[in-house]
């Protein structure tokens, strides 16, 4: 029989569930209130960067919710700090000595992620003996992701020089993807030693790429994080958006469970990633609809996953900041109510 | 014989080619010395308002090389201000009186596009003219990408607004839909009658939505225009981003060809709209990188379409304002050299 606590971890590794589990990306964040009164007196990076307080943070939404896991406050730029990278938040992230010729990449620094990362792994310990019995969540930004911030020096709409970079330097492109995928493989390691039970590799950007920008820049580096993540006995979950186009490669890279976002469907995702987990789909804008429709939505989604193995409910990107808290607090429930 | 003046409309037709056909998105814009001269002088609106103007920079790129077909030069957003918006570019598009409630779509008027838009068919009769023997493409919004920047009032990264109103004023939505899809079907057909030999049209922000908010809320529109603008003889294109996870409803929507962006691979693209003409796809940043991968990634695209009829090469979105004209010129080349 399955215990509750035990739900998540056992769709992760495709084992019969009492309910489907259920979380959300950024379920800590903006749109609870105790975050904001938390932000008003911290910059995230001293949230993310104070063990104490990161752990409040991871605990906010459990607290707030039977949502069955808890996932790290933390920001996927932190690795890049101790790499060489200035990162501010203005409030979107600004990395301010951008990655822009090989030299930049060789300037990057190798280093301990023990030294680098112990305050994220110091957050870990607390944050996972804390949700116990409920599961911790670790994370990294994926390869791509983090080289395209530090090559943009933030968000980008086109990508178009972080594609510049990897076509006009692609001996440099590949010792910075080495770089970070060494990086991001220790770190999620350390938050795996620190006794996060899961962890999920965000390639939060790779929908900018083509089936075959893909497969030749981001694929091996992505399979190497995904292969060393797994070597620590925990699940894998590989999320992406707009993966639609390329969803059996993104597959292909690794991962025991893929998230994937609303952009595909669910019944195709089964049939295209082949005998793994899925996690997602729902559109975070439907968090802001009248409950009516948000309710059919999520019944929807469970309609696509129903007779399957090893769902995960969750959305298909982070909540947004305005979305109210009942609407969270209602997903999770009829998650609950309507896989039973 | 096709003389190569005919091979953009034949191949729209799936008939026979001497070469495949090729033009770009915005090959009208920025990136040309010519456009940003007469932008130092006239804003966007006043270049698109005024036919002589419009008509020069449609001209411009046909001049420089032997693109297979010219578009008009226009904004899509030219039929929102008879309508009743508020429409300035600062530089990205802003609406100053966004639409948000059942009234303010009730209040978005009905007019004549000949007379609320006759300076756009005047600039298509001119550009008509000049172009010959070579086609001009009419184009438009449409109608989901329109309502987008009414609700949003500008560009929007998640659109969580005009899916908020969706899902909260269906019945607004459904009229904002229909009056929006009257005035582009109108408009397209004033474009042909001055002289278009050929429609696109432009549902550039698609890819924010799921499958079956794409089938519930714009599909039946989106054929509504599709199927009039297909009644007025001319060979119509339809174009969206980000459909991958889509493709075959997007393509139900109509079309004589179907414009796809690099985030599906040609090869996918075919098999999934079945007996239509296929428009794209090569990523614009490859037009940044050396000359060597993008004359493979040129190649690449034309080996994906080679025995296929119906095939116009484009590329995924349109052409980015720091593309070296060099390239694009290379471009046109290689097409047809390497389609020979």
């Amino acid at each position: 029989m399955s215990l509750p606590e035990r739900r998540f971890l056992r769709a992760c590794r495709r084992q019969s569930v009492d309910r489907t589990p259920v979380w959300f990306m950024r379920q800590a964040g903006r749109y609870m209130e105790e975050y904001r009164a938390l932000r008003k007196r911290y910059s995230i990076l001293q949230l993310a960067k104070t063990p104490e307080l990161a752990c409040e943070v991871t605990l906010q939404p459990a607290r707030a919710m039977p949502v069955d896991a808890g996932i790290l406050f933390a920001d996927i730029l932190l690795p890049l700090e101790p790499m060489g990278a200035r990162l501010r938040f203005a409030p979107a992230p600004v990395i301010d000595n951008p990655v822009r010729r090989a030299a930049d990449v060789r300037r990057l620094k190798d280093f301990d992620v023990e030294e680098g990362l112990g305050c994220v792994f110091s957050a870990a310990r607390l944050a996972s003996r804390a949700l116990a019995p409920r599961p911790l969540i670790g994370f990294a930004g994926a390869p791509f992701t983090l080289a395209s911030y530090l090559i943009e020096g933030g968000p980008s709409k086109d990508f178009a020089r972080t594609k510049t970079f990897m076509h006009e330097q692609p001996a440099a492109w590949d010792l910075l993807m080495r770089k970070l995928r060494r990086v991001t493989a220790d770190y999620l390691a350390g938050q795996v030693r620190a006794g996060a039970q899961a962890v999920q590799l965000f390639d939060s950007w790779i929908g900018a790429l083509s089936p075959s920008q893909y497969r030749r820049f981001v694929l091996p580096h992505s399979r190497f994080v995904l292969t060393a993540a797994r070597k620590t006995g925990v699940p894998v979950i590989h999320f992406g958006t707009g993966t639609a186009g390329f969803l059996e490669d993104f597959a292909s890279a690794g991962g025991d469970v893929i998230g994937v976002d609303w952009r595909v469907e669910l019944s195709q995702a089964w049939r295209r990633v082949g005998a793994r987990g899925i996690q997602g789909n729902l559109d975070p804008a439907l968090l802001l609809a009248p409950r009516r429709e948000l309710k059919k939505a999520v019944q929807d989604v469970l309609r696509q996953a129903a007779g399957r193995r090893g769902f995960i409910f969750n959305l298909g990107h982070g909540l947004l900041p305005q979305t109210p808290v009942s609407s969270v607090k209602a997903v999770v429930e009829w998650v609950h109510e309507y896989s039973r």
